[in-house]
């Protein structure tokens, strides 16, 4: 190595043999060494460059796993004749050609479709009617805290932190089986529940799992809009059912329809509920047809009249019910947690399903739920956010009915109201407009089959919406709508 | 109504409309109301009652909204004829008609592939040696608290509990663009970045995006066994390519492969580092077929020689290089989170794949893991836990030099150590007979292409271990081997 001059400063703070192999690199990179002969050994080297035979071999170690050098049988080290050969491709700058991503994503079935769009920075607004978020102020700051602070103590730590695979919390499974899906009068065993990412996920899996693409599937027109972009993706195509004041109008019969989605305790967008009578009519009627039914049940504790209607899979015979839950809505839709019921044999194979895809729900987050659950702090919490909905929504009724040139009886439940205006009073602009004026309203033409036909319809969310704002928000809403509707 | 008794009970506790409810309901379902006539008004019925006409008006504002009764324009309100027609369905007990789920449920093209079976209660034996798991015992838990229990104040609550849609934290976003990339010579811009549920989401993620049916992926033989389900489950056929001790063996052209998954860092699962020479050799063929390369960044942290190699990513040309990591190994697998590094249109594209899916991971989770990067204590942590799995690796790989009939000369990183035995060793009845002397060790034939072929590879896992048990377990491993290696 005597040809080769490699000067080793001590005291510079970096590693000697950090020094030694990059040294050596450039040696090998430069092509200065001889790839036919081997390289010195450690021990050679070391006393050459009075460093520690350690030092020499750390460096050959690391020159050897990065393929700088490679060892031969019996022969020694030498330089990675591949090294040279790369230095072929004109070293570092090998021409990268550019990659035409159009070409290379594949294109989604759902392509054409409208999307939900959400005013993204809804927060910043003095009139925030959005659907779907909650209000920040009411969330349980302390007890969801302190239920994840708690699940990092033994024994939860373990639960919090594993690699579930594909197995789900099962202090949380039991706890749903004890203490939630009773409250909706259900009644499942373990191996019944899987615990998803919230709704969105247990329809994707749903959609994977039991679509063939050409199968055709029944949504509630108007109806909650990801749900049909889910079922596309699946490659399924989509039978609209138009809903009324009880909700889905059932057909004369639901031949050809393998898979029917219903959201029958607060109808999403409009909040009413599926008459009893309706229910078990759908039913019978899946049952002569063998079709599957999915009761999508996002928010059936928010009713502010009665008690809530049983679920349509508390109702005998319903094998053929996949029922949605999720804690979304009563604690916050930033968890991402939810859960899905269904017979054993499906509850495997989605079970697989999800462990492909993300292997399963955050585990601390999953055992700080059963905990919250267990301490009574979930059901607590579900009171006391019921509480404060239904005086939103009393406000909100009220004012509407006190301000809009028209009467509104909105359904008792649900976490908005679904306004039907006046044939020529169009929501996409009445939006735009309402924006301008600091009021986030949603626009309802998109969640019908044919949106065009439909834009005299608006969604005003009042979860997120302080309570104080409700009814100067309806008032600033009602000057654009009386505009709107002057006679020019 | 002179010809039904009602009777309501005051002080049982049940709410005077629940009993007056139910008792319409009974006579509804009993056929008792003659649904020609119209039902008495409220203040008739109240007057009856002697109970407030809100009461009555709760009653059959409930009876109405679930349909027993409906309400007919200038008539008042009548039993609804629905409740009567399905009366007809053999009232509550339809007959329910089994489903065949074997006939619903859709097959997955990876049926007949062979599934890493973990032992499920490792965690209940002396001497795990599994892979995929962490050392509760090391896992930040005041840190993590912390920064959890921060991420539920202003300004962080509103991110940590809003619905994004399909939105990431901007604030984690950041975060990895400046503090943790650049630690892999990866520079990119947050419209670069997706947060995942972890790698395994970005497989899936990538593989319903990018592959078309019958698209060939190139995959390491040995190699990442979860990757190839998702492959398949997403339409490709799998290319597999052997990999030696400098990674995976470059074959002559890459033509005909839309894909190839590699583990640069440490080769999943055999540990060994991809030659830089072999690096620069795969990107210029992948340039040369338009093959996209996904680089699983799985637990590059993991180094205890030198410094880690650059990411591939981090290399000159490197546009179709797609780019996983994950917060798993380093902090815990439950989690759930990671992140990818792909070209903008790639990201927007996948982005709405994942709003479909799963919307996006736990906002809490995310700001929470900002929280930790921000101040430090991802960095700290990153350290020390590197710190412990380097004792644990030379602990691991002396005692198995030790006590081993044969040597083993493990690449120095990963979170597990890769034993080939002598070709009559057959593992997978090694792991059953280790197992029963406590000892939890994975098979390693189910990561070739040809596990029959390959039965006398097996591999131990040393992040979940606590140190003073390995050699203990080593020792016990020992003795099973050499009890199997007898000659008979």
């Amino acid at each position: 190595m005597g040809r080769t001059l490699i000067s080793i400063e001590r005291g510079t703070g970096e590693p000697i043999y950090q020094q030694l192999r990059k040294a050596l690199e450039h040696e090998i990179a430069s092509g200065a060494l001889n790839p036919r002969l081997p390289l010195p050994s450690s021990r050679e080297l070391a006393r050459e460059l009075g460093v520690s035979r350690n030092t020499v071999n750390t460096a050959y170690q690391e020159l050897q796993a990065e393929g700088f050098i490679e060892s031969q049988p019996r022969r020694g080290l030498f330089v990675n004749p591949e090294m040279l050969k790369h230095l072929e491709y004109g070293e570092d700058e090998p021409v990268a050609t550019a990659v035409d991503w159009s070409q290379r994503i594949r294109r989604s079935p759902d392509a054409e479709m409208p999307e939900i769009a959400k005013v993204r920075d809804w927060d910043r607004y003095p009139y925030p009617f959005v659907a779907g978020q909650v209000d920040a102020e009411s969330f349980p700051k302390l007890a969801w805290a302190r239920a994840l602070r708690d699940a990092l103590d033994p024994p939860h730590l373990h639960y919090s932190l594993r690699d579930g695979i594909d197995e789900d919390d099962p202090l949380l499974v039991d706890a749903l089986c004890r203490a939630v899906l009773p409250t909706r009068g259900i009644e499942a065993d373990p191996e019944q529940v899987l615990i998803t990412l919230g709704s969105q996920q247990g329809l994707d899996l749903l959609g994977y799992t039991l679509l063939r693409p050409g199968d055709s599937v029944g949504v509630e027109d108007p109806g909650y809009l990801d749900a049909r972009h889910i079922f596309s993706r699946a490659g399924a195509l989509l039978t609209p059912l138009r809903v009324d004041a009880s909700g889905l109008i059932p057909p004369p019969d639901l031949h050809g329809i393998s898979l029917l989605h219903l959201t029958p305790s607060h109808h999403s967008p409009t909040n009413v509920t599926l008459s009893i009578g309706r229910r078990k009519q759908l039913l019978a009627l899946a049952q002569q047809s063998d079709t599957l039914i999915i009761e999508d049940d996002y928010d059936s504790e928010f009713r502010y009249q009665g008690s809530p209607t049983p679920a349509l899979k508390a109702l005998p015979g319903s094998e053929r019910v996949i029922y949605l839950g999720t804690f979304s809505k009563f604690l916050a839709p930033g968890l991402r947690l939810g859960y899905l019921v269904a017979s054993p044999e499906l509850i495997r194979e989605l079970r697989s399903q999800r462990r492909y895809r993300v292997r399963h729900a955050s585990g601390h987050l999953q055992r700080a739920m059963s905990l919250l659950i267990e301490n009574g702090q979930y059901h607590r919490t579900v009171r006391r956010r019921r509480t404060q909905l239904q005086r939103k929504w009393h406000a909100l009724r009220e004012s509407l009915n006190e301000t809009l040139p028209w009467r509104i009886d909105p359904p008792p439940g649900g976490v908005s109201i679904w306004v039907s205006g006046p044939p020529e009073l169009d929501c996409v602009e009445l939006a735009r407009r309402a924006l301008a004026r600091g009021v986030v309203i949603e626009r309802g033409d998109i969640y019908f089959a044919d949106p065009a036909a439909n834009r005299n319809h608006f969604r005003l969310g009042f979860a997120a919406i302080p309570h104080e704002a409700i009814r100067p928000g309806v008032a600033q809403l009602r000057r654009v709508i009386t505009t709107m509707l002057e006679p020019r």
